[in-house]
């Protein structure tokens, strides 16, 4: 036998022992959880943040986890408790009530009381040791009556003598396995050996706004016919958009347009003295970001425009592009910020072999760089105050993550109801790091994404992967820089089916108008995905009033929206079978189920297509025996279905896709159905 | 205007920049990383570490990315560059040549001439800016040349008097796009704000026969006919285990066994006198952990069991079992070390209704836990000096996490060359905790994964999910505890397809013999998966030369495994479909592809089962349009396959399986074929 005492010989050459060994809780793989923590994820005011983890111990113990959550600024915890749902996995959620950033962490421990009840529901009544265990337990019991007082410490102290007294075992049973104990014990045991879990997690609550929204993008220079337009003349552009039942009215940028190598219409070099250029070459001697194109009217006029949207119930989304035009005052006042030739001129920003000679780029690697990051925080500083609080961010993705980062959270953490929309049209990892910076809202592939198979792999990444705890898509049929395919050859239907689709697939959508609701459709040049004509480099007049407008679609379109709130969210999307690849379904239910939209979308716009759609009654929450009422909301017409299996049939040239709304019959009386 | 200088008004409230702002690159979601760096990965001398790291910038510069790694006593790092896999998925691999632990991290940068390149090899020979770019790259050479000195400078200061000078745009490209000028410039470029990965993340490299083994457990005890046997009588038994081709010898714990509560054969109560108990009852009288049984001999027969079983290429796998008999010297000693039931008496081990009287198990929360780390770390400490080299740990899963991570490290600390086996038959969870903290192998479920999904679910979770950067799957059809019904009902045909699989599907298997090679198929009672008659509790007297044992089917399975290298490693499974789902198909190759062994096996161990297998021809190293040659090495019969689509026949009563090799044709001379 050679047992030692402790302090054996070896032990001397022993590592020490890390903390206390008798923590014996787990808790890992937190959800959500960006980044390793680094990274909050986000959620809208009003919803709830799940929070999971796998938490466990060694051995055969009962565990007992608390999620923890306060606003980041508050001190207090509040706390929920984590049930278990199987495999290890626990679960609690908190309500994400305010707009701002709340922290939340787990801790967990072996509950002893816990364990001993499970042990003692197994014993049968004969068991010999029964008596021990009783004894056993008024001892756990006693030493939480001594953690507490009052009311508390007397029930407790009943209970311990209930289970170490004479009683029978029922009695005794009974005493230790109610509701009571439980809660008495869960408030007043001792908490021994807790494990925390090693961070304070993040969550980004916004406003409702970056939840769902329509937005419509216009230029405001091309409302007043031929002449260039500006803000006064958009009062009745600003009714038109409101009409449509749009959410966000958003404007390239509102900033005067350099002069040297601008654009002519249909991007050529060399302009004449009549073109207006881009409003993204910005900054002449007029001024640069925080100025106002003269000829769109003056700051006065914006807040009047901001004003104005504000009364007819649309918000001024404004576009931050941070390049100048050659004749930028940046680009004397502060020739340290941009990048130089080697013959002394500014490099201007080039994809060889095109070279684009009108816009300079920031140096963003330059010795001043923290000079430039304060002066282009205060353009977006500047714009709040003049009622802004939203921005959409032309090509974030060519300026440092940092950069943003930065930006986004200083601004936030003054006005944490600004929201910024990302137009990284890049790669996925870029687009990511840009949501996972700090972007609400980020720009997605939708545009180019149109068959069944592309919709339904896209919107499932977008709704059921990991990056959905922080990138909100925000889709868009058309923008003045994208005339997909799809849209140029398959005519007005095409239109309408980019829109239903937009619009029920993602709580987030827009279109560039009127471009869109006309169904403008001719690119620059055979293949290629730009407008001819395009708005950017000149004025357009549009007729509105064309009886082929899609302006009474489309409002019918963004008042179901409003009416229905499971088209509010994102990630209720539910796809379902259809026998025919040309034809697309899925649903959208509110938590409740008291609301279910389903979609079916005809993606061919040429021919006719029909198929039979297979539903997942209970999902639906239809019993199955019964028939129900699919009623279109586009149309009005109501269709009795019945089990799982229903044919649909939809024509392009009159109406490419249903919207219904799904009644249940609620109660049936001799002739009469009533369905809600 | 209202552009200001740099110091506006709101940049007083601004929060600092963190940072130098201009380090653009991220490296992120780095693999493998093992909960964020927490724990090591796990890999054998002599295998490669492949690093993939998501590694991007903002913009559209290109960039330059080495993994670095040392031994972790090493204060100097090595690089190798890293290559873009495409979608900003980079990798590089470093050779994990020796037992012990690596570090490796990632610095990545902005590449400044490799843009510069990039854009050069875009721009046409007309491009009037040429003359700039290729000075600016003069700019950029002449910095580099600036860094070094000697040949290199020499060398680099030609290369910019060459892009700088008089050249004609040809041969200024070709100066600027060469093999020597990007070598030089990777060397001595400036790597201006590079960013470097934040954490630095190990590796643990064990000896080889972590990464494959066929292991062997018996009861020594048994090997003297009806006698108890000793350490001395295990010559002959051996022999028996070398000659089937095993390479670890595992051992039932062989301290003395308690006396109080022992168990009867078949795990009854009340032992008689002649009852020996089981060896997991540890300590008596004569000992505990560090002793030896006497019946078994001394320490010195053990010492001479474990030098004739190397002399034979046998290693011995020692069990440790944490727990005591009541009659264990511990019990005495330190009293504080268990649990105590409110009489006073020592809590032994229940799981309601089931009571284990003669096991007591410690009480890891008690006040003195850390003298009792630092005895039982002793304990292996003490078998290690006696020659010892690997453990199978009895239920780790019911002591501390902490505990194991600390005992392990500390022992493979001082003997990196130790293997510790986890036997947590648990939740996945708790198995995965185990192998992250340190353990080399983990006991699986494959001895209740019978069918064919289910072995294709789980061998490809095992060989392809994340876990596998740690967890290494030790598979057994058999052990002393576990007698699978698939066993009981299938007769030897069962044994031979489990025993097939076992060691074809996985490096590391082990079984429980005789028990095994013999056929027991005897349940203690129907519905049970123990063993009647089952060794732990008595002593069995087995006939190993029964002529239906299956000794020279291992033996020449052993031997395949032996002569294969394919059959050494667990991630090169691949699955192959059958039109039988009786008949489960898999490969394994060799990384040159020069060892392909393809395995067919009939799970239906009393039907006859035929299929056509389908195999991807490119991916085994086969032309299409060549035959091939499939080479059973279990019954050398050798057959011609064509093309993807292979007929097979299986008959469980002859040979319920193929091993096959495949030999492909490597020249064709009239008549003659030549496979290799």
């Amino acid at each position: 036998m050679t047992t030692t005492k402790s302090g054996s010989g070896t032990r001397a050459s022993a590592a020490p022992i890390p903390g206390d060994g008798r923590c014996r809780v787990v808790i890992e793989n937190v959800w959500p959880e960006v980044n390793h923590g680094r990274y909050p994820a986000k959620r809208a005011a009003g919803e709830t943040l799940t929070v999971a983890a796998d938490i466990f111990a060694d051995g055969h113990d009962s565990l007992a986890a608390l999620l923890l959550y306060r606003r980041e600024t508050d001190r207090e915890w509040s706390e929920v408790p984590m049930l278990s749902r199987g495999n290890d996995r626990w679960r609690a959620g908190f309500p994400a009530a305010e707009v701002g950033r709340y922290c939340y962490t787990i801790v967990a421990w072996v509950d002893h009381f816990r364990s001993w009840c499970h042990d003692l529901k197994r014993r049968p009544d004969d068991d010999p040791d029964l008596k021990m265990v009783f004894l056993a337990g008024a001892g756990l019991v006693t030493r939480a009556a001594a953690n507490t007082s009052g009311r508390d410490a007397e029930r407790l102290a009943a209970i311990a003598r209930a289970l170490d007294g004479d009683a029978g075992v029922t009695e005794k049973r009974r005493a230790a396995l109610n509701e009571e104990t439980a809660e008495l014990m869960n408030r007043h045991a001792e908490r021994r050996f807790a494990a925390r879990y090693d961070k304070e997690l993040i969550v980004t609550v916004d406003r409702e706004r970056a939840r769902f929204g329509a937005w419509y993008e216009f230029f405001p220079r091309s409302c007043n016919g031929e002449r260039h337009g500006g803000f006064r003349d958009c009062e009745a552009r600003l009714r038109y958009v409101a009409a449509m039942g749009f959410d966000v009215v958003y404007l390239p940028p509102i900033h005067p347009i350099g002069r040297s190598y601008r654009k002519g219409s249909n991007n050529t070099l060399n302009a004449g003295p009549a073109d207006v250029g881009s409003p993204w070459a910005i900054g002449a001697k007029e001024g640069g970001h925080k100025a106002v194109h003269p000829e769109l009217g003056t700051l006065e006029d914006f807040r009047w425009f901001v004003a104005r949207a504000g009364e007819l119930g649309l918000e001024v989304a404004l576009d931050i592009a941070y390049q100048c035009s050659p004749d930028h005052p940046y680009v004397k006042q502060h020739p340290e910020w941009f990048r130089r030739r080697p013959d002394g001129s500014v490099q201007y920003a080039e994809n060889p072999p095109k070279k684009y000679q009108d816009i300079y780029p920031f140096d963003f690697e330059c010795e001043s760089w923290q000079e430039l990051w304060h002066e282009l925080k205060s353009i977006v500083d500047f714009w709040i105050e003049q009622g802004v609080r939203i921005f959409r961010v032309d090509n974030p993705h060519t300026k440092p993550f940092a950069f943003w980062e930065w930006l986004i959270g200083d601004v936030r953490r003054a006005h944490p109801d600004v929201l910024f929309l990302s137009e990284a049209f890049t790669r996925p990892r870029i687009m990511h790091r840009l949501s996972k910076l700090g972007f609400t809202h980020s720009y997605t592939y939708f545009t180019w994404r149109n068959t069944k198979q592309e919709l339904t792999e896209y919107f499932t990444e977008l709704t059921r992967a990991e990056g959905r705890e922080y990138f909100r898509p925000h889709v868009w049929p058309n923008t003045p820089d994208i005339l997909n395919e799809y849209l140029q050859f398959g005519g007005r239907p095409a239109f309408m089916v980019r829109l239903v689709l937009a619009a029920t697939l993602a709580a987030n959508y827009g279109i560039y108008g009127p471009a869109f609701e006309l169904g403008e459709t001719r690119p620059r040049e055979p293949g290629s995905e730009e407008y001819l004509d395009s708005e950017k480099y000149q004025l357009r007049r549009w007729d509105l009033e064309r009886p082929d407008s899609l302006r009474d679609f489309i409002a019918r379109v963004n008042h179901i929206r409003r009416e229905n709130p499971a088209l509010q969210y994102d990630w209720n999307l539910q796809f379902h079978a259809v026998d025919n690849d040309k034809l697309i379904c899925y649903s959208k239910a509110s938590e409740d189920r008291n609301d279910v939209v389903l979609v079916v979308v005809n993606l061919d716009p040429h021919h006719r297509q029909s198929g039979w759609v297979e539903l997942p009654l209970d999902a639906l929450g239809v019993h199955g025996a019964q028939p129900y009422q699919m009623h279109d909301l586009l149309t009005d017409a109501r269709f009795l279905w019945n089990g799982t299996r229903n044919y649909v049939e939809l024509d392009p040239h009159t109406a490419p896709a249903h919207v219904f709304r799904l009644r249940r019959r609620v109660r049936t009386e001799q002739d009469f159905d009533y369905y809600m």
